[in-house]
């Protein structure tokens, strides 16, 4: 599949070399045409790049690894109509840290997720893998034999299940990929970044995951 | 030990009667002397009942169980002077169906585990258990062997390791049971609740809880 990666940081590189192993045609879109990393990694992985408009219109699926601050901006860059009637996986999240200590940008009656599907009705925003760092999204397997939870939200039902077919690909079983429903449940999505990045400064470390446990579940 | 439930809904009555289960003195605080609810169950468990200051003034140790919204309203009642130099175990969030959807009264930048520190600078807040149906925090066995995630924070040290030996007679092990930090690690633990209802409102049943997976974890 052509799939657009916005964003040039350590989200987009893995994401994108990712894609580029499971033989996807693969355009990085940055803010300008001659972005050096966005180069480097189209010539490293015989991609392509562009802007962030050149990406959006060539694809057919668009990943959003732009980070939370900037996210708004670059999708207005890459163009409401590159990117009408396509599915947008949206994985930013809206941390601010310009106040000295971490907070979110937007929370608890809004949320980035939803800020995105209103500036873009016509596309299908599928939030998802926000709750991981970049390492475990693309090999699951890593930690407990790849049984973990990842969650998934957004309006359009077929466009989740396109979603969950990709994250298959990457490793994910889909048992493992809760679906909680339309895009407001991109709030609790945000919101457990804080407790996530305190696990993170507890254990200085963030190939960690959270692995759901039910009545039923076994220990095995 | 001597111990004050603050509190006579579902979580007050399935803390109070664990505490009574395990021999300690249990004094269960409500508005009124006269609250229903606490007389039935002082005469059901052999505990005895009060206002929120009779319970506070005679106890140890001092669980919060009023709900979020009327939490801080509640330990100004059982007074300062009755909290001071004690343990206060913070179970609350500060969840505000008000508006038709859920949201947080407080969130991001400040806690309700936070406001409770600053109201009752003399108290040693410790914020555990609020990611939990209250079942489960009683009876961590009842699902994955006891083995899922608690959270805990707070100022005092000294405290925080009183609370977790508490803990350890509800069915708690140490090992699961980490500490996040200072008082401020209430923004994640009471954030994180969000993505709680979700996976609630999805599985139609809070009886989970979540186990951290990391690199090492056995699956086992």
């Amino acid at each position: 599949m052509k799939i657009a990666v916005l964003g040039t940081g350590n989200v987009g590189q893995t994401i994108g070399a990712k894609l580029v192993q499971l033989k996807h045609d693969v355009i990085m879109g940055s803010r300008s045409a001659d972005n050096e990393k966005a180069k480097q990694f189209a010539q490293q992985h015989a991609a392509a790049n562009g802007t962030f408009a050149e990406a959006a219109a060539q694809a057919e699926l668009i990943f959003n690894c732009v980070s939370g601050g900037a996210a708004l901006q670059a999708l207005q860059l890459a163009g409401i109509e590159n990117l009408k009637g396509k599915i947008l996986v949206e994985l930013a999240n809206p941390l601010d840290f310009s106040k000295g200590s971490l907070r979110l940008s937007v929370c608890n009656d809004d949320s980035l997720g939803e800020q995105i599907q209103r500036a873009f009705p016509e596309t299908k925003v599928v939030k998802t893998l926000n709750t991981l760092w970049c390492g475990l999204m693309v090999n699951p397997q890593r930690i407990g034999e790849g049984d973990h939870q990842l969650f998934m939200c957004g309006n359009d039902a077929a466009a989740k299940t396109e979603v969950m077919k990709l994250l298959n690909t990457f490793g994910w079983n889909p048992l493992h990929i809760m679906d909680l429903g339309d895009i407001t449940g991109a709030r609790g999505m945000e919101m457990y970044l804080p407790l996530w990045l305190r696990i993170y400064n507890t254990r200085k470390n963030g190939t960690f995951n959270v692995r759901l446990i039910e009545e039923g579940t076994s220990n095995n």
